[in-house]
Order: structure tokens, then C-alpha cells, then sequence
């Protein structure tokens, strides 16, 4: 029974029918009628004309949008835990150039305004230190937790004082979404978003992500360093039909709810163990190694994250029989 | 009735199936099942240790073969109508930090050995002019000619003597093959290749291409590469079953013959027209504008190749009678 | 006696002068005396408010202005024979991120607007093909003809058409300026030039050349790009100075009509034999193997410049009894 | 009275003098009588065969070191206060074409085996984390601390332990030698170092610094890299001379003994206030911002360095009394 991440989860069945329906003859690459569908249906989504395009990893969404908001020698403010950080090899610095992390810290992987301003204050104004030029947000973030429309609101206010460009990782958007309660618009564009990775893999897609750019003006540049990157597949289609059927009578919506609620439940069995608030399908939890090592003989895989803590992600597709099963196992620990 | 090009036909049905028959959870990444037959699958195929890297795009293949094999600083010789050069939007300069490449010329996009020494001859051998560090070719070539393994392996034998690298971009590999007779050793590692971009999509795979490393050293710095240019999926091994549905039986030998049969189809129907020997799923033929009209007229998609010459690409699914009916038309022209 | 290069000779004693009455403590970087004087000095000299910085080399000169008028994921266009493309081991790939060179022909290594669009219509307007996004001619050419103001207007008023950075290699610039009477201004941002690269060293400066944007509002970020190029040196003022002795009393162009005078008694020797006007202080002669290897006997060098022709290149400090010697022999051929 | 930095002081006049000397003509880049002598004069200096290259500035030494050690996806141990970290630009991620900084701390800026240990384990051994490739260390630190010759072997140890090249920035290397009496080869191949940036503007040279390469065989590439990056300067031999300048009679030994004992002179008069141990000629001092503002007062220029802190910094030709009248002014707070 694994818990390690949403991101091996098999694909909702819905995304499997979208890309049969879409296998049959159209124009390559992202000329084809699905393709054309994606901008209208996220400016619906969001409120406001978005452009959106298909990739297939959330490090290709998450890089392209920094490279489009920090120049090669610019850096983008971001968590010390954060994703681009620690678990994309570098691509912030390949498809920017070169351009640099700032990192910052913060409880439970959330970057706060005060925490961005120091940094950025720290910052000599000078040609030999290197200028922050954007800043990076996970929401939900690495621990799970989700932003308020406020918080995000806070840290665009500083972006803006700053001149700084504003990207949301949104690896797990939609569990953030349903958490948070605030609306898609609310928690992005109107808090000051420029650029979101909008995440489906984790989420029942199979290998559609998309990249929403707030701004609509830079998605012609976007579009170009996409196929420059290897990442303009002939028959987009395919990643096209998928993020619609996610999008679909807010299929997006349901399979997190499912996640969150799996989660949720993981949390109820031990609450005095949570290392943070659970507010997506992620629980960290205080476990001894002896306790780890007994869930695990019990069939139950996750990862050690840390001394003394374990990290377990739910899926959407997760057996509730699964689910409980575990959370008796942490409740009887 | 559509002969723009064979990278918007659909993926064939058994792709599909194998797609569906990996949706089930297994290690993210290239930690699954399928993934790991790749190397074996591929190995067998070439009768030689190789390992074989999935990615979405030819693009990608491409140019995750060349940084392997051209550092930032250093050429690549290829023909001046290859598809890294036209097609690509500079990815080789994104993948290589900046390489160059150093363009030659050749009847059919062919590359000769002449050709390349001549162009390296060229070079000045001092720090002020870029040197040569890798080949490609492209087999079937842009214009649809396959090399014979006796030609490659002398484009390879020159790239030993003068320590290149040599890549061959595959996009249409299969029809080169099923042309050509040579065996896919024979044609590669055998005549000096040293990566090769095993194309599939255009051939009847939704989004999977293979790269091919003959020299399996190369290998793990091009999965970091592949990484860090956000071409992991998570969900890698609907790539790989793909590629495993295209081996299994021989069906990407069986797909690429249709897709040659149709293009000989075409070629017979007006031999004199024909600008380059019909040798894969390619036909250029000489066609006034008058004449390309009213084969359009007819509804027949293709695009016009410079003046007075069109092309036609024929699809593993191409419809017999579409190309019976095209082919007679081209014969009443 | 050596007629290699000008870039060999000495530096003007005045510029050996200038550093030596700098050296003296100061602000480190260019926050001194001396570099804080050139925005005014080549302002009052182009008759318009520029940015004036310096560097060490043409390579950086000339690809810091790339960098700033194309993306990574452009194209800039020259000619086949241009210095950036044969002559700095690929420096514009390296200082852009990867940009291309679109290469362009013409007699002399001139570009015309004809050329230029012509190059610019080939390319398809997708993302599939690498779009030009600036131009870069070299005045004085590498073939030492000088170009007109109207010349580089035409060229100017392309640009401006279609949206593309117009950049100048004036290596050679003020032997080009001596030749053609141009003013500095006419030549440059009157016709449109947005960057120049203002070369000093082959004209007896040391080791000082200037860039100057016409567009003051690049200079920022050209001087990060100086800096993250390693090209920001602490004793700054020692170029400053050495920049403003070759502006005082015209040292820059009183150096370059000796140097241009020496080549027009190297091309009154011979006029039959010339390959090109002898516009600059390059001298292009037809002569047979036989001639060239009699004339190296006599004891002078230079280089051969493809078979039967052979380039002299004449510097400020050219000994007249040198130049009359190679003059005759020249003549006695 | 300045005493912000030595990167500011005069060239000392042996060095002009040397660059008067070499302003004749000979032959351009690094092919002249003066730049060939400089692999024999430093493979004298460090007991081994070296190669040795000029640059104009320590950032371009640093960083074509670093690029020769470091792949495009790797990372580079360095300390948090390391100059390459906080004053160059980020331009080792532009000249390794995006590496990564992997920082590390410890007391004085100096880094230690365990550090570099503990930063190293931390990484997973995976394609999602970049992989460490090289060390960089700066002797003398930026706190002013020389390191040992059995220091940098413990470094050198780690380092061929786990695969990383060593880098050592010596833009103050004269002075930590003077200060350790280490022997030039002791402190660098003998313990492991690969490559060295040895400093000589900041010690009496006016802009050249030499890159040190303990293995010969990495010398091409970063030849051509230095002309990739527009640092190979046209008349080279007024920078190699410089060089030679520095090495004739241990000027440079003599100059770095002059700074370091003006900073002895500082350090004895408030050996309370000391922050660090002053081995260099760099001297931190807990100072109130009252005190700095008297001594500001009294004429005495220098940076603050965090809050009550500032540092001074003496020069090779910092005028004794200047020194004393500092030293008395400093023992009078």
C-alpha cells in the first residue's frame, strides 16, 4: 500500500477515454481543435483571458515560467524547501540561463512577505550581487499546507513594490483549491499571480500539465522557448484532451477532494503527530524509526523525511479500505 | 485526405492499449516495470549492450544526444537541411550551452564524408574559430532518402579519424530501415553511430520516442540532462509501453512498410515528377502551381517544398484508398 | 616586418602616458575619475546622450551588445565572413544563451537591406524556426570597406521595419569613420544603430575598448552582463584613461589615417591586382603562391586569404620605410 | 585615508614599467615571447609541471576554473561568504552554463572537510538532486584567514575521496602564503587543489591575474573558453608581463609582506576588538557606529561589515603613516 506520492497514481479513467476520443487525425503539434480550446476554457476557470499551454512535467511549467519573469542574471526569491530547489536538477538554471535561487525560510515551506523583504534587503543594489527579479510560491506548498487568497495577496503586493514577477507552483493546486476554499481567480491572478503551473498529473492526469500565464503577453515568447526546450509535442492533442477532461464537470475538483479526504482522515488518526496542519493529501507525521519500521511491516510504503518523521501522500485513487487500514495502524502506533 | 506529415496521424490502437494496461501504480519516473525492459528490449534489438532513455519529442532526443556528445564550446557538422537546424527553434544551442552548428550541403539532405571533412578542413585549428566535436545525420533523411549501413559507416570512420561524435536522428528510423534492409546494428553502433534518437511517434506512437546511447558511459549524465530539462514524467512507463507496444511483434516494421508502400504508391504514379528517389514515406515531386490547385482542389492537404515542388508524406494509417486516389490523381496531372 | 593584424602593434605612447597618470589610488571598478568622464565624452563626440562603457576585448564588446538586443532564443544577422561568426569561437552563443547566427552574403562582407530581407523572409513565422531578432554589420567590414551613412540607414530603416537590434563592430571604426567622412553620428544612431562596438586596440590603444549604447536605457543591464562576464575590472580607470588620451586632440583618428594612409600606398602599387576597394587599412591583393612566398623572402609576413590572394593589414605605427619597401616590392612584381 | 579595499590601489610602478617595456610589436593573443614564458616561471614557482593562463580579473578566473571542474548540472561547494557566491554576478552560473552553489558555513569563511562531508550527504544520489562536482575554497578567506597547507589537504582528501575537483580562489593567495609560510606547492597541488586563481591586481598589479592548472591536460579547454568569453586580449603580453613583473625578486612576496604587516600594526592596536585573527591584510573589528563614525571623522575611509563590524583592508603601498596614524586612532577608541 503506498504512500510515497500522488505522482505514480494510475490516471483517472476519464483521461484514458479523453486520449482514445483524441486519437484520430488532426493538425500536430498545438494547432489541432483541443489544443485551441485550453485558452477559453482556463479564462473561464480564472475570470480573466488567460493563455494556457500543454507540458508534460510541472518542472518544464515551472522553469518555463521563470524563465519568462527573470532574466539569465536575475535571481527568483523561493522557500529553501521549495521543488525548483531541491528536486529538479538545476532546471531553474538551465532554462533561465544560469539565473539563481534566493532562498529564504519559513514554517511549513511558506514564503512570507517579511521573509522575502529580508532577503531582498540583504541585497546589496549593485552589479555584483545578483538582483532578485521574480519570486517562486508552491501552493499547496512541499508540507502541504495552502495559501489564502490573503497570504498570496500579501506576497503580490511585495512583488509589485519590487518589480518582481510572481510564479505559483501549483503541483498541487487543485488539493490546495478545495482546501483553501478560495476561488481559482482569488488565490492567483487578483493576489498578483503572473505565471501558474497548474498541476494535473498528481492529480488523476497522466502526463498533461498546463501553464497559465496571467500576462497574457508573454506567452508568444513562452511558446518558443517551449519548443526550444523539446517540449512541443506533435500530437499535443493528446495533453489537450487529457487537461480537458480534468477540467470537465470539475473532475480537477473531485479526485482532490478524494486526495484531501484521504488525508484527512490519516490526520484524525494521531493528531498530537502532525508536524503541520493537514490542509491538501499530504501528512507529515512524528514517528519513531521503530514505529516507521512497524507500519511498514505492515505493508504500508512512504518516506522517512527527516529524523523522526515520515511523509505520507494520498492519491486520489486511493482505496479507502487502504486509507483506514493505515490510519488504524497510526492510531494503534 | 492529409499527406502534410505523418506526425499528426493517430498512434496506433495497440499503443493505445498498452497506455491503458500501464495505468496502474507503479514506481514514478523510470523505476517501473516497463521501463526498466527498455534497455534489454532495445539491446536485443541491436545485438549490443545499449541503453535506452524514453522522452516525448525527437527534439528532445536530439539534443539530449548531442550535449552528450558536443560540449558548449565545440560544432556540429550536419546538413544544412537537417531538422536540428530548421525545426528545432535552436534547441541544440539551449541543450549544448551554445554550440554550434556548422552547416554542409548534399543532394537529399545526404551527408558525405567529403562533405564534413571538407567543412572541417575549413576550421581553423586555433581558439578563435569553433571546432568540430560531432556529426548528425538524419536517417531517413528530411528528404526521405535511407542511408545504407556502407554509408553510414564511412560518415563513421571519419568521425573516429578525426574524434567526433556521430548522432543520427531517427525521427523516420523504422522507414529507413524497412527501405533500406540494413539491420539496425548494421546501420548504427556497427558503422560508428554513437546515440541515436529512435523515432516512434511519426510511426504510429502517441508520445514516445526512444534515445538510444551505443555507448552506454554517456547514459547517466544524459538522465541527469533529461532531468534537468523537465522530460522526467512521473509517469514514465506509459511512455515506455509504448515503445514496448511498437517492438512487440515487429509493429513498428509493420507500420513503417505501410507507410513506404503508400509513398511507393505515389511515387509510381508520376516517376518523372519525382525530385528525389521515393526511398521512405516521402514524396517530393515536381508540380506547377496550377497542378498543386487542383490536387488540392481534389482535397488532397500537402505542402508546397519551394517553388514548383510539393510534398506528400504518407502515415502508417493512411487510408489505401486516399492514396489510390491520390496517386491517380497525380497520374492525370 | 609584420603585416599580420593591427590588433599586434604597440599601443601609442600617449596611452602608456594615460595609464601610468592613473595610477594612482581611486574608486575601484568604473565608480573612478576617469571612467566617470566617458558617457559625456562620447556624447559630445556622437552629438546625442550615450552610455560608454569599457571592456578589454571587441569579443565582449560585441557580444555584450548581442546579449542585449537578442533573446536566447533568437537570431542574429550577419554576413558569412562577420568576425562573430569566423573569428570568437562562438562568443555570441555563449553571451546570448544560445542565439543563433543568420548568415547573409554579399561582395565585401558588406550586408545590404536586400540580403538581410531576403534572409529574414525564409524563415517561417512559427516557433519552429529561430526568428531574427537583430543585425549586426561590421564598419569598417572585415574585407576593409567602409560604409556610408546612407548605406547604414538603409540597413537602419530594415531594422526598424521589422523590429530588429541593429548592432555595429567598429573594430575598426575609425578607420571607417577617416575613409568614408561619414560623422560619427550619421553613421551610427542617425542610421539607426542601437549599440557600437567602438574599437580602440587595433588603433593603438592597449587594451581599452568602448561600447556604446545609443539606447541609454540597455546600459544597465549591460553592465550586470559585464560584470557576470568577468569583464568588470578593479582598476577600471586604467582603461577609462587609456580611451580618453585616444579621444584628445582626435589621437584615435590621427592613428587611423596613418594606418589607412600606409594602406592606400600599398594599394597604389598594384591596382590590378586588388580584390576589393581599399577603403581602411586592409589591403586584399591577387598574387600567386609564387609571388607571396617571393614576398616573404624579402621579409615581409602576413597571412594568405584563401589560394592566390593574400591580405596586408597596415597599423597606426606602420614604419613608413616599411610600407614604401613592401610598396615597391609589391609593384615589382 | 582609504582603507576599503586593496583592489583599488595603485599598480606598483615595476608593473608599469614592465608594461612599457612589452609595448612593442610582437605576436597578438597569448603567442608572444612574454605569455610563453609564463608555464616555465610557474612550474618553477610550484615544483610541477603547470599551465598557466592570463585573465583580466578574478571572476574570469574563477569561473573558467570552475567550468573546467564542473559540468553545466552540477553543484560547487563553496562557502555561504565565498566571493563567488556574493560578489561575482552569479557568474559561475554563467560560464558553467547554469551549476549550482552548494553552500556551506563556517567560522572566517574557511571550509572544512566535515562541512563539505555533511553538505555532500545530504544530497540524494538521484537524478532529481545536482550532484556535487567540484569544491572552491579562498585563500586567504574573505574573513583574512590563511590556510594551512594541512587544511587544504584535508579538503584535497574529501575531495578525491568523492570525485570533486578543487578549485582555490587565491585573489589574496601572496598574502596567505606570506601568512602560513606554506610553500606555494604545498598549499595547493601537493594537497589537492586542481586549479588556483592567482591574484595579482590586488597586490601591486595593474589588471592581470593568472589561472594556475595543476593538470595540464585541462589547459585547451580553458584556453578556448577564455576566448569564448572575450578574455583573450589581443596584445596578451602586456598581461603576462605584468605577471612576470610580480614573479621577478618575489615582488609579489615582497608586496603581500607589506600589507600583511600594515594590518599586524592595525590588529595590535585593539587586539580585543578583533573579530578574527588578522593573517592577511584584511582586519574585522568590533567597532559601535559611533566609533566608526569617529574614525570616519578623522579622515579614515572603510566599509562597514554588519552590524558593529567593519573591516579594513591595507594595500601593498598603504603609507606607514597612514597605517599608524590608524593604528593610533584605533587604540585611542
Amino acid at each position: 500500500m503506498r504512500f510515497f506520492s500522488d505522482n505514480a497514481a494510475a490516471a483517472h479513467p476519464k483521461v484514458i477515454e479523453a486520449i482514445a476520443a483524441s486519437n484520430r487525425l488532426d493538425t500536430a503539434y498545438d494547432g489541432d481543435g483541443w489544443s485551441a480550446r485550453l485558452d477559453r476554457a482556463f479564462s473561464d476557470l480564472f475570470e480573466t483571458d488567460v493563455r494556457a499551454l500543454w507540458v508534460t512535467t510541472g518542472t518544464a511549467a515551472n522553469c518555463l515560467a521563470l524563465a519568462a519573469l527573470c532574466p539569465a542574471y536575475g535571481a527568483i526569491v523561493c522557500h529553501k524547501d521549495a521543488h525548483i530547489e531541491n528536486d529538479e536538477a538545476g532546471a531553474p538554471g538551465f532554462f533561465t540561463g544560469g539565473a539563481k535561487l534566493m532562498l529564504v525560510d519559513g514554517p511549513g515551506a511558506k514564503v512570507t512577505p517579511d521573509a522575502i523583504a529580508a532577503a531582498c534587503d540583504r541585497v546589496r543594489k549593485d552589479v555584483h550581487q545578483v538582483q532578485p527579479a521574480a519570486i517562486s510560491i508552491t501552493n499547496a506548498t512541499e508540507y502541504g499546507l495552502a495559501y489564502s487568497a490573503t497570504e498570496v495577496a500579501a506576497v503580490g503586493a511585495l512583488a509589485r513594490e519590487r518589480g518582481l514577477g510572481l510564479h505559483m507552483d501549483g503541483a498541487r493546486f487543485a488539493n490546495a483549491i478545495v482546501s483553501s476554499g478560495a476561488s481559482p481567480a482569488d488565490v492567483t491572478w487578483r493576489a498578483g499571480v503572473d505565471a501558474l503551473s497548474f498541476g494535473f498529473v498528481k492529480n488523476g492526469g497522466l502526463n498533461a500539465e498546463a501553464l497559465i500565464l496571467f500576462k497574457p503577453e508573454l506567452a508568444d515568447a513562452v511558446a518558443v522557448r517551449r519548443k526550444r526546450a523539446g517540449h512541443l509535442l506533435s500530437k499535443g492533442r493528446m495533453l489537450a484532451a487529457q487537461i480537458l477532461a480534468m477540467l470537465e464537470n470539475d473532475l480537477w475538483l473531485e479526485n482532490a477532494r478524494a486526495a484531501n479526504a484521504a488525508a484527512q482522515m490519516l490526520a484524525t488518526a494521531a493528531p498530537a503527530r502532525l508536524v503541520y496542519p493537514v490542509e491538501a493529501n499530504e501528512v507529515f507525521l512524528k514517528v519513531s524509526a521503530e514505529e516507521a519500521a512497524g507500519l511498514r511491516a505492515q505493508g504500508f510504503d512512504f518516506y522517512d523525511w527527516g529524523v523522526g518523521e515520515i511523509r505520507l501522500v494520498t492519491s486520489w485513487d486511493q482505496q479507502g479500505t487502504e486509507v483506514e487500514r493505515l490510519a488504524a495502524a497510526i492510531a494503534a502506533l
